[in-house]
């Protein structure tokens, strides 16, 4: 039984401001759910489910003490976000992942990204960065919200084996001025042809307008996916696919 | 002004059955428009737009012989198909681009894609051929229809500098027998490791399920992205841009 004031939370969730205030976002989808039980990043806040999933999962909700709402599909359709509900619809609490220390910075490559506003670009980014094993991705504090129920959805589960944090580009840089910055621009070298150390941060910038001037001073190499065409830019994520595989070929 | 009979024309032509009946599909924004006067693959059929529009556009509304339809944005907004409507929209006709001949292949790289289905990922994949210079696109039938006008909004102008033919690929892969053939998969050799001729097809696979078995068996190469971490895919769109990074660089 979904009651109207359960509804209304779960519907304000899917605005920012409702979901920092509380701490606790969307995640749907039979199969990011079965991984979520498998996960240590997240704490389940609370799972909205029909009777046919509750049995089948009877195990695992055992194992983890979440609240939980047996629904109808039909109120499911009321809080998914999804064209098609499915049979299961959970809140996650925020995660407070650790920054990384400096010395962890110095053996792994890192994502950097300035201003990324489109929430799909988010998502296959978070995607990529797993697929890379690349853990920490640095955002803009005006990047769009990692916790947002598209960004969410489209990882495909990777969001959990991720660690996103919001920092301040410029401080964090500061902090770590011996390590290496690569950016993405339109006139650097050829990143195929650029000798990569085994640890740094790769910086993508803004859909639109790239790495914005501020940081873009603070790169120590600028890089660019050669271009044999005519199309005026590439697609922040496809960018952003290219460059991880430069870096870790 | 705008007719009734217009306003239905133009919105039916969201639906691929009535775009094939026609052979006329829409394209939108200033951007796109001003790359529509200087092309030549596509002519165009007719073109609304506001007052506005008309008296910055007039030399090149000169130049070209199409329909010219007078509309307020407020018309505008019942037949665009964008968040925000524009000052023009156009129809353009269907091009019936030339297959490239056998000598024409045996000197450049084609993509060939087999059931892609959603619309964004053959937009952006339209892009990144433009991109890496890749001029000929062959879809299986049932990929997604390339006039569909989320594929054409999400190019950002790359349909106007490629050719997408819809084709059945194994007629495509037994008359170009000699021609090498590489396949996206997911156990194939390090796609960084291969060694590329300067020709050739490169083939993505379906969102899910990859190539589907009949071309996979007429692959010559398999190749795959190599994988660091433990996304368990990637995007069709992110991996075709890294794939045409590695055949080109």
């Amino acid at each position: 039984m979904l009651s109207k004031a359960n509804i209304k939370y779960i519907r304000l969730l899917q605005q920012k401001k409702y979901r920092q205030k509380n701490r606790v976002f969307i995640a749907e989808g039979e199969k990011i759910v079965q991984e979520i039980f498998t996960q240590e990043q997240f704490n389940i806040h609370s799972i909205y489910a029909t009777a046919e999933w509750e049995q089948q999962n009877i195990n695992s909700l055992k194992a983890h003490r979440a609240q939980f709402n047996l629904v109808t599909t039909q109120e499911l359709g009321k809080i998914s976000q999804l064209q098609k509900a499915n049979q299961v619809l959970m809140l996650l609490e925020y995660s407070s992942a650790a920054l990384p220390t400096t010395q962890e910075l110095e053996n792994q490559w890192c994502l950097v990204l300035d201003q990324i506003r489109d929430p799909g670009n988010m998502g296959t980014i978070i995607r990529i960065a797993d697929w890379f094993g690349i853990e920490h991705i640095f955002c803009s504090q005006d990047c769009v919200d990692a916790y947002n129920p598209k960004v969410v959805q489209s990882t495909m589960g990777s969001f959990l084996r991720t660690k996103v944090h919001y920092i301040d580009l410029q401080e964090l840089f500061e902090k770590h001025k011996n390590l290496p910055k690569y950016g993405a621009v339109l006139d650097g070298q050829n990143a195929f042809q650029s000798n990569y150390e085994s640890a740094g941060f790769l910086v993508i910038g803004n859909e639109s307008r790239g790495v914005s001037d501020t940081i873009k001073g603070m790169l120590t190499h600028h890089i660019t996916i050669p271009k044999y065409g005519h199309a005026e830019s590439l697609n922040a994520a496809i960018a952003t696919g290219i460059l991880c595989a430069a870096i870790k070929k």
